[in-house]
């Protein structure tokens, strides 16, 4: 990090606190972009506006495609028409993309309309693709070199192209009509001879995205073949962007982060957690959390079967906590264990099959543990029958759960349902269901 | 992908079920790598190293830097001394030293032997640096260029040890003594005239990370800036190495699994589930299922306090599961959103602050609507009485739940103590006792 400038925070404070504008503007005029983002972050939005505002225009224009949504909002409200087209204009149209799909609808409209005809056709593209698809991600903005140029013409291309391109590190190689060829790094032209033409140092391997792909899929290829950039082609096989590893970073972020709010049976939040407000949260966890009152319904319901058991026998009900639970740590163990895999792994079915055998195995060997350790602790506290009757039946109980644990998320894979549903809060509940059937039937037919 | 390469497949596997080694040969030398290491991945063990041996060397040499470290430790186990001596040569260090990470401790010595004495010292020397630093991630194998040097001279320098480097797409500046001055895009270099002086483009504008900085620092770092590439510089800011975007990905991959494991009770894997032993997953598991069980004591022994209360009503025991249940999807909902809000940003004590504050808010709602969901179930199953008291323990549970969920990471964290340690096993077996301790004490009050 540049230490020396972070050195300076606190004098930034208090300049801002003293509204000493032209001193501000000065020192901050000499701040790299980082930096710049950080402070924007971490004033209140007043002075973010106003801190834009001071900064020369290529700063701030530069500064803009930095920072986040939210902020980018708080300084678009704020100016005048056309110093918001001038910024939107300044910003790579992937970014624009973005920013535009977490507008509402009418600013929106507003903002399109600020636009020249060609961005806003530029911009309207883009949004034709589904969302969450690569077509959302790329960028046009790339560098195209011919095969039969040399090395040398192509350099110069590169050089003359490169100030608007987003990345230059990777190179496309198209014909005329602009025909999707090969992809070759920046390094191979710089390492070749300049009297060589691009088709002599072509190397037909490459990787190619549709626009209407899953996002997911970039992540995944661009892990897979540590690739910088993907070429998007469309299905006549015209390159019709890239995507960046940049982007598919912040990708692979979101969609980690949306699977661990799905496994805590939270719907995917799209904004930050400090931000969002806390109507949209509630409504984003009350789902789950009353559906599954209705699933518990049925454990409620079998548990007043065994009334007169349980009246005679109290002790019974000491365990219970200790068995629902168990049940459902076993069966979240293997859901999470699995859905991680399918998300992280192209999994074939015969995987699927490994995986479940396997996890038959745990699971004994886990009920097998759990199982003593229930009855020692059973001994203490309600004597020998009802210890023999909770050991059985966290035996029965952790074997169980922990495969619908593995089963549920295939079942729901095989059905093209995201196995991310499968949530912990959902086994839970349906191993409480499994738990309270196990439990008592064991207890009726050992103690009765 | 190239699809009509895949369209060769089922062909592939009759060759080398009817063992046509020469023919595979000619076939397989034509393939690209990304195809080949898919091919790798199919084949039984047998057949890897095969496959391996029949291919020229240099498509072989290159085809095992990209294979899985299972794959890799499978072929080397079947080659002379000779060969694992030339493959190893070949390899970059960086994936050098993760091989040699993944190799047990005997086998790790032999190859480690079977380095020349300089290329052993460097695998010594990354070895030095802690499991999961930064210094375990980087190459030495990066290009710089003297401030003092013409854009001519520092691409023709570029061009010269460009093939040796690990990625050109980013040139490092650094004095004779290779301290460390600024990080420069190749891309600047390109576009600038050739006779500038490399210190005339220079910007200063870099983030340098430390070999002992936590390789999920690389992760945020890279992130957050879009970097393809980030310097490491020791404690003198000596250039000691590179990391690139490609092993951060994969860093980000495996810190997002460790947590999802985590956050179900499961230490970290270290291995593929896929190919993870059965004993050995077993103890990953088995830690937080008995520990729970301990923790359940509490609450076997609190509701056995309530004895009486619950043979008089049998009822209140119905809507147990459904209490602790809703209590443990409360807490580990906020548990998991504090968690990953501090896994993908620095957090503040402030947004600590903020985030406890909404999340109580939050509860409250959330409690209400499902008091009120409880109400109208209980007065099906148990009565106005059992009804009342049950939803007033819902509303009261789901409160303190939900904050103790937020608060636990918190405190964690506070201690350093990771935070997706208050996993949702964890904050279940809490809810629990809390849960139980609620419920019945209302009911005594109102019931008795």
């Amino acid at each position: 990090m540049n230490i020396l400038k972070n050195l300076l925070w606190p004098e930034i404070e208090e300049l801002i606190d003293l509204k000493e504008w032209k001193i501000l503007k000065n020192i901050l005029s000499e701040w790299d972009i980082p930096n710049l983002v950080e402070l924007i972050k971490e004033v209140d939005d007043k002075n973010k506006i106003i801190i834009f505002r001071i900064l020369p225009k290529n700063i701030s224009n530069e500064l803009f495609s930095e920072i986040d949504y939210e902020d980018q909002k708080v300084i678009l409200s704020k100016m005048t028409d056309q110093q918001i087209k001038e910024i939107l204009l300044e910003l790579e149209p992937d970014d624009r993309t973005m920013l535009f799909e977490e507008l509402p609808g009418k600013i929106l409209q507003k903002y399109l309309n600020l636009l020249p005809d060609e961005e806003r056709k530029e911009a309207l593209e883009l949004f034709g693709y589904p969302e969450e698809s690569v077509g959302r991600l790329m960028t046009p903005n790339y560098t195209a070199v011919r095969p039969e140029w040399t090395i040398k013409k192509a350099l110069e291309h590169i050089k003359e192209r490169g100030y608007k391109s987003e990345t230059i590190n990777v190179i496309y190689i198209t014909d005329e009509k602009w025909h999707f060829l090969d992809a070759l790094e920046l390094k191979k032209f710089i390492l070749a001879s300049p009297e060589l033409l691009v088709k002599d140092i072509m190397d037909y391997i490459f990787v190619t995205l549709s626009p209407y792909d899953d996002r997911e899929k970039a992540v995944s290829l661009m892990r897979h073949y540590n690739l910088s950039a993907l070429p998007v082609v469309d299905s006549d096989n015209i390159l019709v962007g890239i995507v960046t590893f940049d982007d598919v970073m912040d990708v692979a972020k979101e969609e980690a982060t949306e699977d661990f709010h799905k496994t805590a049976g939270i719907l995917p939040l799209e904004e930050n957690y400090l931000k969002i407000d806390i109507r949209k949260l509630f409504l984003k966890r009350i789902g789950w959390l009353l559906s599954l009152v209705f699933i518990n319904i049925f454990s409620g319901a079998i548990i007043s079967r065994f009334e007169n058991l349980i009246m005679t026998f109290v002790a019974l009900v000491f365990f219970m906590p200790l068995l629902n639970d168990s049940a459902g740590n076993a069966g979240s163990q293997s859901a999470t264990l699995i859905i991680r895999f399918m998300a992280t792994n192209e999994m074939k079915w015969k995987d699927g099959l490994i995986i479940l055998l396997k996890d038959f195995f745990v699971a004994i060997l886990l009920a097998i543990a759990m199982g003593i350790s229930v009855f020692l602790l059973g001994m203490f506290r309600g004597g020998i029958r009802v210890s023999i009757v909770a050991s059985l039946a966290m035996f029965t109980i952790i074997v169980i759960s922990s495969i619908l644990g593995t089963i549920l998320p295939l079942i729901l894979k095989a059905f093209r349902i995201d196995p991310a549903t499968a949530s912990s809060p959902l086994i839970t509940s349906l191993a409480d269901i499994i738990s309270v059937t196990v439990y008592f039937t064991i207890a009726k037919i050992i103690l009765f």
